[in-house]
């Protein structure tokens, strides 16, 4: 294969590390390797202890001088900080995000009249107008990516073509239906073409009743008129707030979820809650089943009210009800003063000894020691090389990391993540987000520095279409930042010289969180120094609570007077398309079998005689296995992690004969949905039945999930269980899928936001028999100890007083102690422009921009339906 | 409950802050909210947005100067690093460890001719001798303790009598016996008693066969003189090293474990090793098994020789097969040559890309947090509190541990840890290593500082006695440090005022590190701001490797030309005697069901058109059960993790009603022994066939297993069966026993060391309805965030060019930019003088010294034994 070599040591850095840089390159391996035992232990006889000790290696001159400087307290210098450039093996992303021209030169193709597409923009438009729903870029065939990647001339030569999807809701249509499209190529010409994205997707096309959200706001009216007629027993069975506004201020409508079975129609339970903050956690037991339906808003209808229980089959007979006394009444719920914080964010409680101080904070006192190149996303790290991507449905996506050279993983990204709740209510009890279809990239917000990563985390935009806001641009979307992990990643403690040292133990971390209404997740990315790849999911934010009341006993626990945290499962899938030393891979089994096995020289043992075969023993065995067909791919973790998997090649063999491979190692929290087959989802989230798959990798399979299939689980546009269609999977390219998830028990600590050490989930990817050996030895910040006891007998001199000299020791010549005055961190300043751009804000009037940042809202939360009555 | 009241704010620390710490302390509850809302949001209407803000908080005028000051380069000063002091809720800790007096005082106690113990030194001691193998503190009963914590007066009061645990090895009687004996009270005095310690153990004595290690050393002439008659052949088959030295000082024998079934005997299994850095894992396939039984070294000798597979009944068989022909002989093994490092920890391969610069360090500008008392062993830190305690068994163990005020957890200690192994060959096929043999506190190195602990980290000192090297005192024997966990603690993004802001993530970790001959384990406590506790164990070191070759498929991986790793489990128990609201407890089960449920408003949903109930749905149901009876209360954990378990109190509610619990939470690798009932540990390690277990508390069960269990398998001094005996533990005093561990399945990559990343294992205790809301919410180093609409629609300003202004924001006032020159690091340094003190080596000649030192290695890697022939 054509991979790029692997430079392991750049010199690019204009600080004053880069000199002692090019030393280490220049150094040869033997030189590494000065210190060596004269001679192997010696125990016996007279000599009977006999380390011996060659020279140890010092840090050349010019080290140690710089040391000096550095280590006094008058002469103390700033520390470097810039952040070094990256290197990418290619020097275009192949999977780059459409930047903000290329979206308008698409738009600007697609709404030219030479495309027939009768487009009308989406801000402002009606349900019954086609508009582009999204734009952005559709990654190239896997074969032309790596062609380009592998071919030797990669840094001259033109990347694969570029292509972009495009999503249209074609709500102008008589049977108005959502279509994907590929557009391409870029930039447009008279070569570029569109055509219906079909191979992708089990479903010809997408139901108009199940296309995505434009913007929320629009919805607010026609919503508000139909609820309009119940105004006057709402008032007054639920009170308005002490301010006295009127109740259509006080409340908020929150979705249940799904709202389709098969796209005939569109109908949606909404749960009435408090709309002060923390709205998502004080529901006030007040259900409405709205349908909304087809393109014309004139048509929705209220369908269902439910009032504490009481179920009535229309508004009118729920007002008839409320009329004639027959309705049971209850207490109007209790509206938080403004002055009570128990469902905010604000501070509470009596501060803790010491809490005035910051906390320790993460300093690269020599400079940051990864690269990053902002303009083509990517970064490497200590061995490590990784392009990045990002789009609407699910955010941060990973390309062509690379350890050491060599590719371990082509895509690495999220699919879905599903949360089905629990409860005795209309909302709780049938909810299953599927939250793709919110778009989990777009819901990602600029990251709050210092809080939501370290102090010295470096930032990094995104850049998405929205129909409503148009190119939305987030400088930061996403964080990278080293830390050190605070314990070793190997040690040990010996006898005998080279024995006893550390590897420090540092990571990477790419990070980016999705706020999804009422939740957060944390998506992170862990690179390790042995090569490791740990995933993890954490979750914050509130609950989507329900209201306590008797019926709701075994469904969660009451965290408030009237609220409840419901029980649900997160699962979130992965998508991680490995190429193990090459494309063609095979999905290894290992079993822990427990054997009773004889063995010969313990036949006359005395431990066996009240046993009942002489000499035989119980012991482990394991057994491989190699999973040959997709459909014996879909696995969940047995009792007790006796059998556990690997992806290898099995024509790659380690020196030591193995096959070559990188286990999938369970982190915290494995565990996939405890439901199956629920109405909600019936066959739109097949993938969370497992705790892992594999499948045939095809360009036609590119995920396990759509946008769409939150609202059509009984014939999703993507059905993962037809992935695994009898096909062959030994030493073939493979994707595995795998899952993150919380079986999520709410308590009265969840209140008001889930805790991300608990609600916590990852897997790692982790080498097994890849290498020869690990290759965290590789390592310069790491030690290796002799103990004093060589440097005696080598007749090294006592020390004045008489004791044994400290031990020997080898550092690398890497100055752990290395001190400088760092850069202050910024103070704190929060201030992302997104929606909100000078340009318009400028000349406008306090209403406009008051109607545009509404609608900012309704695009970023989706989730709360706002009336206007 | 005479609880000591907890202490919020100290302002003892003579640092800038400590004038903030106190201003903060007078701040009401009530001033903390001048943030407030006007009014609850407005939606409706003309006024489509109304988020009002009051007035933000601003720290007070001297606090901003401060932090102006502090900012500006020029002024920077010093940071503040003094340690603070902690303030222990009783002066006296009564789990301290008995000081190098009291251990002085007992021993020449126990040596007075009035106990006519006739006792002998240890060291230089023989077998048949009688020897003080141990004297440590004895803990209190928890009645004592309790009673004297919570005295009202407990500042002033003496603690309960301090006792001391004396263990003895009788060796001198006509049938030698190992007895442990109760000794106190202390100082002593006319009224200081002896009796023996029998209530804590399932037989009346320990066998003589089952004694600990004294000095290794003194095996090696007996042992080396039964092995002289093979020399010759050994010689000849396996070769010397390439310098010429003689074979004996070449390899070195590992045991295998356990020696005695029922202690009748003392047979070891010996697997011979090169003799060179790594020689855990270069074995040679040469095994010897040695009766070493009873107390005369004269009648030890050799029952069993295989040489490849080939076994012989004696040492005389082997010699003559091997000169008369008839062994089947197998090339030498290549003897590693001195600049081979594969085995050796020393630096190998390309130095990494920027790895020359050394990477980030935490550093607390404003001075650490956390408090210490170095006299007692007591740490507190932001709410928690606990003391520490640290024995010769198991070291580290952790004592009244606290969260704001209120005991959580009396004591948590690692029991034992468990490792069994599996493979082709003598030893491995039968080792199973119970690592309390060996003394895990004894085996505690002192901690490499920056490598083992980060380089802020705080160290703290153990004292233990041994019977060979006398009072052993280790500065670094643990650390403790506060870190940045890199993610918040929780975080949201929302719409209204007081919705958005994130808790930072730090956490506390105290740590100790065993180094078990090959392994090493770290044990970590790590405590979290939510009243989180998390147990970590991370493995690292050389594996015990076998022999590689055709058999041993299936129980491991080649590393080596002919090295293995063999696969293992390690399970490491833990005792955790929480006490939840008080000492009567539940243990409490919650199943996850899944239920198909009726919901009366769903009878007409289209949803339902073609399932079998019409408004029928399948959603979760938690069953809460609570153990009634110890017989049940042995758990594994249930696939997909639907149970789930917590220690509650029924009797104590939180504010909701609630039952207040801490849930056992799972966290890495949650795994138990695969193998059951193995010979080797027929009745020792029966806590290791469970997840966890819950029995009653008693001073007579104090712990899980007890050093000789390893050569008791079928009759241990600890059987953890007896325990469950069929006692109510409904709302009793409960200890939680639990375990940690993994299935290691060793690769390449485990050479030279097993990775920490990946051999990780860990559960959590977490708090579960145990508080009314998030504790974690009277953090100040947090931040809360006000949209800025919120800011407009106040008529603040709008910036000059038109822009929105930025969030508002409330950070609590603490300045997480603050900034000042920190400490230098100071520059490594590893000199630990334990068992070298300058008494002993002022005056010494070459040969004493290593005489001493080659004790000092006996005892501190009992596990290789060196022949002398």
């Amino acid at each position: 294969m054509g991979q790029v070599p692997y430079q392991p040591l750049g010199a690019k850095e204009d600080d004053p590390f880069a000199e002692k840089g090019r030393q280490f390159a220049a150094r040869d391996d033997q030189g590494f390797r000065t210190w060596r035992l004269r001679s192997l232990l010696v125990i016996a006889g007279a000599a009977a202890l006999g380390f011996f000790c060659g020279a140890h290696y010092h840090p050349n001159p010019a080290d140690a001088a710089t040391a000096n400087v550095a280590s006094q307290g008058e002469a103390l210098k700033k520390c470097p900080s810039n952040l070094p450039l990256a290197s990418p093996p290619a020097k275009t992303n192949p999977w780059a995000p459409l930047s903000p021209a290329e979206v308008h030169d698409v738009k600007a193709w697609l709404f030219h009249s030479g495309q027939n597409l009768n487009l009308t923009e989406a801000s402002g438009g009606k349900d019954s107008d086609n508009v582009v729903f999204n734009i952005e870029s559709y990654p190239p065939p896997k074969d032309d990516a790596l062609a380009f990647l592998e071919s030797p001339d990669v840094q001259t030569r033109s990347p694969p073509g570029r292509y972009a999807r495009v999503t249209i809701d074609h709500g102008g249509l008589e049977l108005p239906v959502t279509r994907d499209y590929i557009v391409g190529p870029l930039p447009t010409s008279g070569r570029t073409k569109i055509r219906q994205l079909k191979e992708i997707y089990h479903r010809p096309d997408i139901p108009f009743n199940a296309r995505g959200l434009l913007d929320l706001t629009t919805l607010f009216e026609p919503v508000g008129k139909i609820i309009l007629p119940m105004a006057g027993a709402i008032e007054d069975l639920f009170g308005g707030v002490e301010t006295g506004d009127p109740l259509t201020d006080t409340f908020i409508g929150n979705w249940g979820g799904g709202w389709s079975f098969d796209g005939s129609f569109r109908r949606v339970w909404i749960t009435w809650k408090v709309n002060a903050p923390g709205v998502w956690i004080q529901s006030i037991n007040f259900y409405n089943y709205i349908d909304l339906s087809g393109s014309d808003p004139s048509q929705w209808k209220i369908l269902k009210v439910v009032y504490h229980n009481q179920t009535f089959p229309s508004v009118s007979s729920f007002v008839e009800a409320y009329t004639n006394g027959t309705l049971i009444r209850f207490p109007r719920p209790t509206l938080p003063s403004p002055n009570d914080t128990w469902a905010s964010r604000r501070r509470k409680g009596a501060p803790r000894d010491l809490d005035h101080l910051p906390g320790p904070r993460s300093v690269s006192f020599a400079g940051p020691r990864f690269r990053v190149d902002r303009e083509q996303g990517y970064i490497s790290w200590l061995g490590w090389g990784m392009y990045l991507s990002f789009d609407r449905d699910m955010g941060l996506s990973l390309w062509d990391i690379r350890f050491k050279g060599e590719r371990i993983i082509y895509e690495l990204a999220p699919q879905d993540c599903l949360v089905q709740y629990s409860g005795h209510d209309p909302v709780q009890s049938i909810t299953s987000w599927l939250d793709r279809y919110f778009g989990m990239g777009m819901l990602t917000r600029d990251l709050l520095p210092n809080y939501d990563c370290p102090q010295d985390a470096v930032f990094l935009p995104s850049t998405l279409y929205n129909p409503v806001l148009g190119v939305v641009r987030r400088e930061r979307a996403m964080c990278v930042f080293e830390m050190d992990t605070g314990k070793p990643l190997t040690r040990h403690f010996g006898d005998l010289p080279g024995e006893t040292g550390a590897v420090k133990g540092y990571v990477l971390t790419v990070r980016s969180i999705a706020s999804l209404g009422n939740y957060d997740y944390l998506f992170d990315y862990i690179f390790h120094l042995d090569g490791t790849v740990e995933v993890k999911v954490s979750a914050s934010g509130y609950l989507q609570g329900g209201y306590w009341n008797e019926y709701q006993e075994g469904y969660g626990s009451r965290i408030h007077q009237h609220s409840m945290g419901n029980i649900h499962d997160h699962v979130i899938n992965f998508k991680v398309d490995l190429d193990i030393a090459g494309r063609n891979n095979t999905f290894r089994k290992t079993s822990a079998q427990v054997e009773r096995v004889h063995m010969p020289w313990l036949d006359d043992d005395d431990w066996h005689s009240d046993s009942p075969g002489k000499g035989e023993l119980l012991q482990q065995k394991l057994k491989y296995s190699f999973i040959a067909n997709e459909d014996d791919a879909r696995v969940r973790h047995s009792l007790n992690y006796r059998d556990s998997y690997a992806i290898v090649n099995r024509n790659e063999k380690n020196r030591w004969g193995s096959e070559r491979g990188y286990a999938i190692h369970p982190g915290l929290s494995s565990v996939h949905n405890n439901i199956e087959k629920s109405q909600r989802l019936l066959n739109n989230a097949n993938w969370a039945a497992y705790h892992l798959a594999v499948s045939q990798r095809k360009d036609t399979e590119p995920s396990s999930s759509s946008m769409w299939n939150l609202h059509l689980p009984s014939s999703p546009p993507v059905d993962f269980d037809k992935f695994f269609d009898g096909e062959d999977i030994e030493q073939k390219d493979l994707v595995l899928w795998i899952n993150v998830g919380t079986h999520h028990q709410p308590v009265a600590e969840d209140s008001p936001n889930t805790k991300t050490n608990i609600a916590s989930s990852s897997f790692f990817l982790t080498p097994v028999n890849y290498f020869d050996s690990d290759p965290s030895m590789e390592l310069l910040n790491a030690i290796v100890l002799d103990p004093p006891l060589a440097k005696r007998h080598a007749n090294d001199a006592r020390t004045s007083n008489g004791d044994l000299p400290a031990y020997d020791h080898d550092d690398n010549g890497v100055e752990q102690h290395f001190h400088c005055i760092p850069e202050p961190p910024a103070p704190f300043s929060y201030d992302p422009q997104v929606g909100l751009t000078e340009e318009f804000v400028v000349g406008k009037d306090e209403k406009e921009i008051e109607s545009w940042a509404r609608r900012v809202q309704g695009v970023m939360n989706p989730f709360a339906l706002r009336f206007e009555v």
